[in-house]
């Protein structure tokens, strides 16, 4: 089945990373040729794609009220394997740091996740093929593109996964909120480390909780007491990556 | 002027935080009194409001189309001035902790910004009146109904705003990026202390940067190379909060 990747940084990174089949660019009739425009153009040439224009009520259909006057027809998302995550870390030489989602159902607040995951050097990220959001052309636009360059494994049973992971001696650190919980600073995160993050509203399901190794909270004293999990599972990654002295950043 | 806020947690924390006049709560012909939505008339009904059923598509007029089906009619938002501010932390006992934006435009990231600093204990928010955005009730809703709870101001000049904040000896840091700008745990946020936020796409204005006593910045390592500024100040949020020993937080 072909997808439609739209927007012009989704497919301006959806190019770069050259890890799905390019079918078509499809531009808007009256789309000018400048700037980011002009680039993809450019890009689109190089790689020998066909660039069709038509009119922008047809890439409406295509894709969704966001697509910016292009859309790029791809062929399936390149997920790969766990195995795969794990010879990213040992490529590196760095010790695992996976992200784990479960079930989570937006793709925007996946999206999101996916560009901070980019941002910190996550090695790969795990989610379940049912009842969850999989990489559709609205992650890929929420992530801005960065999911393109990230290694996501889709398992038929995230518990599984999991003790897969423990098999590999990855320590699964499960974000959850309550009075008992540590908060996230209490524990040494600089560890080979799959953080697991639950979905909106529901959190972590009580099997995937009690196939964590620790668990971590993120304090809150305000008056509404509860954040996205986008925002939570941010916090959260840049202090995993904090913890582990911003391995992997140019200027560190 | 009235305004209109809409969405089911908005306008119970719009209720709860008792900082506006309410004129109507308005309710879409078929909504069922259960759940959230009855505990909202409940609270309406004690505070003496007019309650209102009309068609849900005067609805779609009033709030948009992410009403869920009720909008309260109320008074403006309660803008407070800095002394206010100051006097916040004075009350709490705290040294100052303040959130400052510069020229933001999105709604959605100013709403999920107020979030995060409801969550963190923020005294207070000061934004300029003029080229950005203010507190509509689309910031309201992106907030949950956080910005009910804050103290923000809206003044004339952010620089000249700047200055009364370090003639009351406020720290102002501010978040940018490049490669001589120290990453934010190198400094310490334990401080009396003003934490400016640049806009979106543009960042910090000049005069704004060379206002602050000290830049910090975000480390980055992916392939996609920038955050939204949400994402990006949540975290900063909870660094500076994390420096101060989750202070507030009935667990600490």
């Amino acid at each position: 089945m072909p997808e439609f990747v739209y927007g012009l940084w989704p497919i301006m990174e959806t190019l770069r990373a050259e890890r799905r089949t390019f079918e078509k660019l499809v531009l808007a009739d009256h789309l000018e040729e400048k700037g980011l425009v002009g680039e993809i153009i450019n890009v689109a040439k190089e790689k020998n794609i066909d660039i069709n224009r038509v009119q922008r009520r047809i890439l409406d259909d295509l894709g969704g009220s966001n697509h910016q006057g292009m859309v790029l027809r791809v062929g399936p998302y390149p997920y790969v394997d766990i195995e795969d995550i794990l010879q990213v870390s040992a490529k590196r030489g760095e010790k695992p740091f996976i992200l784990l989602l479960d079930l989570l159902k937006d793709p925007q607040n996946v999206g999101s996740l996916m560009r901070v995951a980019d941002a910190v050097g996550i090695h790969g990220i795990i989610m379940q093929e049912r009842r969850a959001v999989s990489v559709t052309p609205s992650v890929v636009a929420s992530s801005s593109g960065a999911v393109e360059h990230l290694h996501v494994a889709q398992v038929t049973n995230l518990v599984n996964a999991m003790r897969d992971l423990k098999n590999n001696d990855v320590w699964l650190v499960g974000m959850d909120v309550g009075p008992n919980i540590p908060p996230l600073d209490k524990t040494d995160l600089n560890l080979s480390l799959g953080m697991v993050m639950g979905s909106e509203g529901e959190g972590l399901r009580r099997l995937v909780r009690d196939t964590c190794d620790l668990l971590v909270s993120l304090p809150m004293r305000g008056q509404v007491g509860s954040l996205n999990v986008a925002t939570a599972g941010s916090i959260a990654l840049y202090s995993a990556w904090q913890a582990r002295g911003w391995q992997g950043w140019a200027h560190a």
